[in-house]
């Protein structure tokens, strides 16, 4: 069944969000069940004036939530949730209204209403969502940010969910490269959670926003981070995980992905690492496998365009040849000497210089590798044409 | 069509050996051609001793291949390669001979001749093909060598090129639990390529085996490791890439594996790592993930044991409970302590011991890291069930 907004046609009526609104604030009662009200009595209105005995009556509603809603609407205030929603500067849109997010209408489980602040005005452009771990490795935190410049210079909206870790390195790396960025809250739109995190959304307001559907002023608790993860795949094109485990949160955005029609990458690592695990169960399931932004930016309809993180511009020809055979196994200066067949002298001095310029790193034992770059390969992922006699049998 | 030695019965005959070693030792004179002359002439014999222009009208065969035969003929020397084999300690093995390598025979090009030294008996028993690289990370070797260590110790014969790097690491790994290793070399089964691996090669002669198509004493040339690669897989019920480039000799041994109906398995690392570029060309395609040695074992019929890289014994409490939370990345002090809820004393000296054990290394700035291990896993590479939608569409 798709949400009662699903095909609006610009119907507004303010006493039908109102009411859309106060069946939204009934604790426990879900998009689904809103869903159901509203196409049983044909109007959120009509559905939040029925009596107990009606409510009782509806399919999957039952004597007991019908109860539970009859004795939770006195509580409900819509007005004060609009006011302070004012006061947090966030718009409320529901079902029926022109601002809804438009990937959101066409979810089963679409939110009856939901909170947005900042630039971001809930249009379905390009959008790609980036999601992980709150404890990833280095490498994710690299990939995630890097992945995030490449989105955001492309002119992606660089989705993902605020949190700490791969989250907020995603976001971070879209907002370096002046691009759009939205979050998905698990709390209240006015909460700013992790407390930590308050500059980044601050930022954030400025160069995309971020969305909730948990009412106006809710603390984050546990429950409400899964749903919100449903929100964070339907609003992007494509999801990638870039590190989790097995039973993490970003596996359940993938599977909420996969569900939705959206294309599902995962980010390989090492074998040794846990935060890898579940990209690597996702890739053993069949999500796809990213190497770098190109697919990813392909996959939103945008084209792959180098910058900081792909050629580099102003080198002399020294430089170049010398970050040419570097990577990002730290390599002895003899080795590099040999490699570009260069003078001692020469590559040393360039060494020095590709380090000021942040290209290179210089790791214990006099080493040096080239700082984390993804290749600008616009290679596609699946090559086609070779088929593995291993493959049916697995 | 398979070679003549396919669906072998054990029919010896002296002059039948000699006349294919003979055609063996024609420069320029392949595996499929041999097996054309031997089954249009009707044996081996009548093959070597067949006129120019009876050479000639074979199909594939021609007149300037016939007269290169015709003239290289004088210069073959059967007695001096088996005298010279003999002298390395070789057993020579034609088509025709109990002692072929099993897997072989059912090749389409198998190798009319077959050069063993060691204890291996050329028998197909369990037996896996780790490849990759010959410039590896620290990753690629760490990884190589646990699975050679967990195949060595599960009863596996390892497989691989004696090559420097992955092969090398691999070899090395099944020796270092006493199991059983065979190289398939590049160069006559009597010279030692490259030449720092005399040792290893020497200690895989007594714990496995080295095997080569390539006629005794002749050096190592480029020409000769593409071929050799199908002998690796072949050699192997299941093949697994460790690290190499998109273009490298392992994918070659990988595209043979796949058209011979070995599984293949590729081991995902980091996407910054050109080294790891091969292996995620490869999952994109379709191989396997390995994430760690139990679907390689169970691939070649072996079930999982851990060993030393498996679960630890001997440990106190205080040390497993150290151990438990840590993982590859490196953590500071005060998050083990947080994490134990041990007292910060106990810890230390729990990581001093570990770290002497080898369980455990320092990184700069006094963080603490697990030495990679692999998970116990037997989990398997696809859980199946999950299908993903955007899969069909790639």
């Amino acid at each position: 069944m798709k949400s009662p907004g699903y095909g609006y046609r610009g119907n507004n009526d303010p006493d039908e969000r109102r009411c859309a609104i106060a069946l939204h604030l009934v604790p426990l009662l879900g998009p689904v069940r809103i869903a159901r009200l509203v196409t049983t009595f044909g109007s959120a209105r009509a559905a939040w004036h029925a009596s107990e005995a009606e409510l009782a009556a509806v399919p999957g509603i039952g004597p007991r939530l019908s109860a539970h809603i009859a004795r939770s609407r006195p509580a409900v205030n819509v007005e004060r949730a609009l006011r302070r929603a004012g006061e947090a500067g966030a718009r409320v849109t529901t079902w029926w209204d022109a601002g809804y997010p438009e990937r959101l209408r066409e979810l089963d489980d679409a939110p009856p209403v939901v909170y947005l602040r900042g630039r971001w005005d809930g249009t379905a452009g390009p959008a790609a969502a980036i999601v992980g771990t709150r404890r990833p490795s280095p490498y994710g935190v690299n990939v995630a940010r890097t992945l995030g410049e490449a989105l955001g210079r492309a002119g992606a909206v660089v989705v993902s969910g605020l949190a700490r870790g791969i989250d907020r390195a995603a976001h971070a790396g879209a907002l370096r490269e002046d691009g759009m960025t939205v979050a998905v809250l698990g709390c209240g739109i006015d909460v700013v959670y992790p407390p930590e995190h308050r500059s980044l959304m601050e930022a954030m307001l400025a160069r995309g926003g971020v969305v909730s559907e948990v009412p106006i002023g809710m603390r984050p608790r546990p429950q409400q981070f899964p749903p919100r993860n449903r929100l964070i795949s339907a609003l992007a094109q494509a999801v990638v995980v870039v590190e989790g485990g097995v039973d993490s949160g970003s596996l359940i955005t993938a599977r909420h992905a996969a569900a939705q029609g959206r294309a599902v990458y995962a980010v390989p690592g090492s074998v040794f690492s846990a935060a890898s695990r579940g990209p690597h169960h996702l890739l053993a399931q069949g999500a796809r496998l990213l190497q770098g932004p190109g697919p990813l930016l392909e996959a939103v309809g945008l084209a792959w365009r180098p910058g900081t993180s792909g050629p580099v511009a102003g080198l002399t020809d020294t430089e170049a040849r010398v970050l040419a055979v570097l990577d990002e196994r730290p390599e002895q200066i003899d080795r590099i000497i040999e490699g570009t067949a260069l003078d001692a002298g020469c590559v040393a001095a360039a060494l020095a210089t590709l380090e000021v310029r942040g290209l290179v790193q210089q790791t214990p034992g006099k080493r040096f590798a080239r700082w984390s770059v993804f290749e600008g390969s616009n290679r596609p992922h699946r090559a086609g044409g070779v088929t593995w006699s291993n493959h049916s049998s697995s």
